[in-house]
């Protein structure tokens, strides 16, 4: 199976997952549930890379041998995978509510907020947020354990120190753009590494965490996490640099518009590209230590250096 | 120990859990998670009754023999208790915001985006939901089944279908206010059985759990959490048209000006009162069937009954 085949696959294989941890309701529910899980499904379904699943998924792949234990190990990570979509998509929403970022457009759709409304968009995050745990809890009741391991890494990576505290620190940052107190590049790294690469980190931990993996490859899986999650970023600021709206779904330019600090404009077109290569570099380094086959983790590293939306 | 004395020895104990299990962070910190834990503690130290997490530990102190032991259940269930009153304040912090209630005050101060901003609000939050998990997680970590299964509680209770749910649903019953698609007393019942009681339903039964309660009991204490619940609510919604800005902490008479539907509106002031009494007494009697010394867990019933704010 060639590269954009499995990815494919995998992909497909998310999106049923969702479909059915996330189910539509009937009809007769109460119309303030049924409104909640409309604006979760329509969020959810907006598509997207399904990057942090399919990382999950490839991780979780690694421990096992041949086709059918592979196709095993992917089943019992698909509600890891899941979860850390929801959790995903429960930061886009927030992100793009008018007392964040204000985004009318995400995915190449209206976001959640103008599909709906604010208040709606605002509680269909928190239960996206709420479901991941709901999804962890219930899908791996039978293995406590696992259970219990996987929420503590997925909760601490959404938490007010990671996740939210990156996203604070974002907002700090657009606040002061254009001034002298504008973000640092040290400052522009916390950011990335808590905004960004915590949520790479946890899909790969969280794959190598249900296919059982040891202690070493789990601290592999994070560390080329964090730099595939640098890298994923760095190609962000790039493309907002270069990239038309229509090309990637959502509206471009903005950080330079805001002047904002970003590695582009800390560091040149030229030196953000290079740098997104030297993070994507140690990534590939970090997953070859790996055991077992590693051949789609790294064509996803190369892919996501490579992405143009 | 008399009633309040015992009530304020178990609220201390909750303020003293709360500020160790969500800690200032030390100088140094990067601005924006620093923001974000000082927002969480505004909001968490605003006081309040710690209802929620007195009811936990009320609950885990019914499998107890003697002091010694149920200083230990008490000690052992803190960190759940905790986790609950995380939730109830997240809960609280977005209800607060200007596409929610809009509201300036809560617990007698200045809600958490008037103190802070919109945008802090929104994220101290998404926080203190996942601080939640964060805790049940690393505090239960060595006991993963029990880690697990109070996860799996929490969460139902807070998703889509129960906390988050029954706010929206309370949100489009606002919107309906005085008009024919006014909330019916079925639907006032779906908001309050799960804005309200289901948070108190899954305070006792957590409680239950650490203590190793038997499912039987749980189910009582869920009853119970449902009862307590409804009266809750109740009685809210009588002090809402009968008492005082100054004497609630929270705006006073802003159901009747919205033209909302509400158990005084629908039933009238004498009616509502009888049945607040009725669901007391409903919850009286299943706590009276629980094994141990279930004294506390009345008075408090008793108190919830007739408090004035």
């Amino acid at each position: 199976m060639d590269f954009s085949t499995k990815l494919n696959a995998l992909a497909t294989r998310v999106e049923a997952a969702l479909d059915s941890l996330v189910p539509a309701l009937p009809i007769g529910t109460p119309a303030g549930p049924a409104r909640i899980q409309a604006a979760m499904r329509y969020s959810l379904q907006a598509g997207g890379k399904r990057l942090r699943p399919v990382l999950t998924l490839a991780a979780a792949e690694l421990g096992a041998h041949g086709p059918e234990a592979a196709d095993g190990a992917i089943a019992a990570a698909l509600p890891a995978a899941a979860a850390l979509e929801c959790v995903h998509t429960y930061s886009l929403i927030h992100d793009d509510l008018p007392c964040m970022d204000n985004d009318d457009l995400r995915r190449g759709r209206p976001t959640c907020h103008r599909a709906f409304d604010e208040a709606t968009a605002l509680l269909a995050g928190d239960a996206l947020l709420t479901q991941a745990f709901i999804i962890l809890a219930d899908a791996y009741a039978d293995r406590p354990a696992l259970a219990a391991t996987l929420v503590r890494t997925v909760a601490h990576t959404a938490g007010g120190l990671r996740l939210v505290g990156g996203q604070m620190q974002d907002l700090l940052a657009e606040r002061a753009a254009g001034t002298p107190a504008a973000a640092t590049a040290a400052e522009l790294e916390f950011i990335h590494l808590n905004k960004t690469a915590a949520m790479l980190e946890a899909s790969l931990v969280c794959g190598g965490l249900v296919a059982g993996l040891p202690a070493s490859s789990l601290d592999t899986l994070r560390r080329a996490g964090r730099d595939l999650g640098l890298a994923f970023q760095i190609v962000d600021d790039v493309l907002d640099a270069t990239a038309a709206t229509t090309e990637l779904g959502k509206t471009a330019g903005k950080d330079a518009r805001a002047g904002k600090a970003t590695y582009v404009s800390l560091h040149g077109l030229e030196r953000a590209r290079e740098l997104a290569a030297a993070e994507t570099a140690r990534a590939r380094a970090a997953l070859t230590e790996l055991p077992g086959d590693t051949t789609i983790l790294l064509a996803l590293a190369d892919r996501m250096l490579a992405r143009r939306n």
